[in-house]
């Protein structure tokens, strides 16, 4: 048995559902806190499993040149050594050598790139990403892509789409099946439906434990993405979980969940945290601005977080300004308390089958 | 009652004792984190309690400044600022503007500086000093002194311990008696101990809750700053706490203890853990160094804190060498348990009369 998935309610095209992996259930729709180099920033593990998290995700790019995916492994994987018991998928390192403009160059067998911490030369394989990831002990392990860029002609994104298309073949037949682990494809294609819809079927056909939706949130925008996410979840096997990569605003979050997807990745409430932003039921706050300065009241009245249930917007100001580490350490955890609170109200919109009605500011 | 001070038990000239505040009762010998502007860097307010510690220093120089005091208080103090619900000693400012080298300029009357902030002008006098900690609210204000620069000539440091005498007696006329709120004298001098004990006597005659042994620990050697709190301590009423400002490494602590110091502060611990360095029981580690890269073993076995329970010297190398906020975090949180460890540590030998053979590698 692979990771398991169980849709158990839907309302319209959304759906709530059970993942099950080696390191415990996940409920769907689900928000992925990053942690990129096996911490998610800021935060202790057991923080992050506070906010409600249970799936989080890690970079096979950064972590195979630091510390080391062997290094990683003997110390007895990726769970163990950065003490999180719960589920982890990994990206499969294809988006982030993409995006070393100038120090990578992409042939039929790989990326071959220089890194970005030592410059020293590496090759990235379909083979060599899903053996790092496994080295890793990920519960979900991402098929290597190729990051379609934006824009770019049409031409362009198909030969792009059809090598990862290749790629992806490579990458089913290079994961090892293990109780509890499971192997996603990527669905590209750029902006194109019927560029998208091939890659579904395409991927379909070679069969995976679950599907991402990749190459979006790069600059397209909340439209055209959506448009992409509705020409590709009716070619998608109901049964099997849906993945939209690096997704995104509250807002985005929640048109993409009415379309069907049930599972997100993005670092902006981390990143954010760490720029005296917040994500409140009333919509961002900038605790940076000088009007916070004598303001009593928590960052979200009624949020369960450490930060909101222990200081003050005026407090938070003070560390903001002030570039104390507690202040991008308090308002992480309230961001990641938000968008775990965000997923879990959908689910029970969805269970509820109200989902329509739902909104954020 | 101002705060209370009762020793408890005495092992040679050093002793157990409760200092009793506003805000707790504090078991002495102890150190107290640095908790400079409203945080104890790289800490929650309850992972600092969760430490051990029951007293936290406050510096009245830098949140005079930002976010300033009568914000503060209009916030309700700064107890309630940043969710400490322990006590609170603030120092007076006078070491931090006297390290306003080329910014300051002292006179009778106090002293007059720029912020190293805006650049704004200040003057702080023992008055403002008194004031400024009393709307913080400090269960412990200390009294405003010149800090003696090292080395100075004899002259110089007699004077300068004579202004500071002067301000002491202003700073007590200053201070307004509250219950569970004590007044502190700093005893000065330099390292000439007929001025020390000519520094002890007068405040002594002033009469403090406490008193503390300032302009210490400023580059004048372990073995001088053991004189000093030898030439000081004799005059010193013993019903009284003795806080030894500014010390330091662990060696220092016990050194001192055992000469009668009952209270300590330094930011060596919350600073090290930021530079990627341990306190341990077996002597201090570099966790930066490549031995560590593999190393399963915890930065102290037998430790009880978040970052010897939950991770590995080899996790936490990676997270120094990826300059991760979480590697601030955990280190912070080791040495602040390792520190207050330590003090338990040697209370237990006080009261077991066993403190003379207790060391520190």
């Amino acid at each position: 048995m692979t990771v398991g998935f169980q849709v158990v309610a839907t309302d319209g095209a959304a759906r709530c559902g059970r993942l099950t992996t080696a390191h415990g259930v996940v409920e769907t729709p689900c928000f992925m806190p990053v942690g990129t180099v096996a911490t998610v920033k800021a935060m202790k593990s057991d923080d992050v499993a506070a906010t409600g998290a249970r799936l989080i995700l890690g970079n096979t790019y950064h972590l195979m040149l630091r510390p080391g995916a062997e290094r990683i492994a003997a110390l007895g994987g990726l769970h163990k050594f950065m003490n999180w018991p719960h589920a982890i998928l990994t990206d499969s390192g294809g988006f982030q050598v993409m995006s070393l403009a100038g120090l990578r160059r992409i042939g039929e067998e790989g990326v071959e790139f220089r890194s970005h911490i030592d410059g020293s030369k590496h090759l990235l394989t379909p083979e060599r990403s899903i053996e790092v990831q496994h080295l890793l002990g990920a519960d979900i392990t991402m098929a290597f892509d190729e990051c379609t860029p934006f824009p770019a002609e049409r031409a362009a994104v198909e030969a792009s789409m059809e090598l990862s298309m290749r790629w992806a073949e490579r990458s089913r037949g290079a994961f090892v099946e293990r109780a509890g682990h499971g192997i996603f494809g990527i669905v590209q294609g750029g902006v194109h439906p019927d560029l998208r819809e091939r890659s579904a079927r395409r991927l379909t056909e070679i069969d995976f434990d679950g599907y991402a939706i990749g190459g979006l949130a790069i600059g397209e925008g909340q439209e055209t993405t959506f448009a992409m996410v509705e020409a590709t979840v009716p070619f998608l096997p109901e049964e099997r979980p849906r993945y939209l990569m690096g997704v995104g605003k509250p807002a985005d979050l929640v048109g993409a969940v009415k379309r069907g997807i049930d599972m997100f990745d993005c670092v902006l409430p981390t990143r954010s945290g760490r720029t005296g932003q917040a994500f409140t039921r009333a919509g961002p706050l900038n605790l940076r601005n000088s009007r916070h300065a004598d303001d009593r009241a928590p960052v979200d009245r009624g949020c369960r977080c450490p930060a909101c249930t222990g200081y003050s917007r005026a407090y938070l100001h003070h560390l903001v300004r002030s570039s104390e580490i507690l202040g991008a350490m308090l308002l992480t955890a309230h961001n990641l308390t938000y968008y775990a609170d965000l997923m879990t109200a959908m689910r029970d919109a969805i269970a509820e089958g109200r989902l329509a009605e739902f909104a954020v500011p």
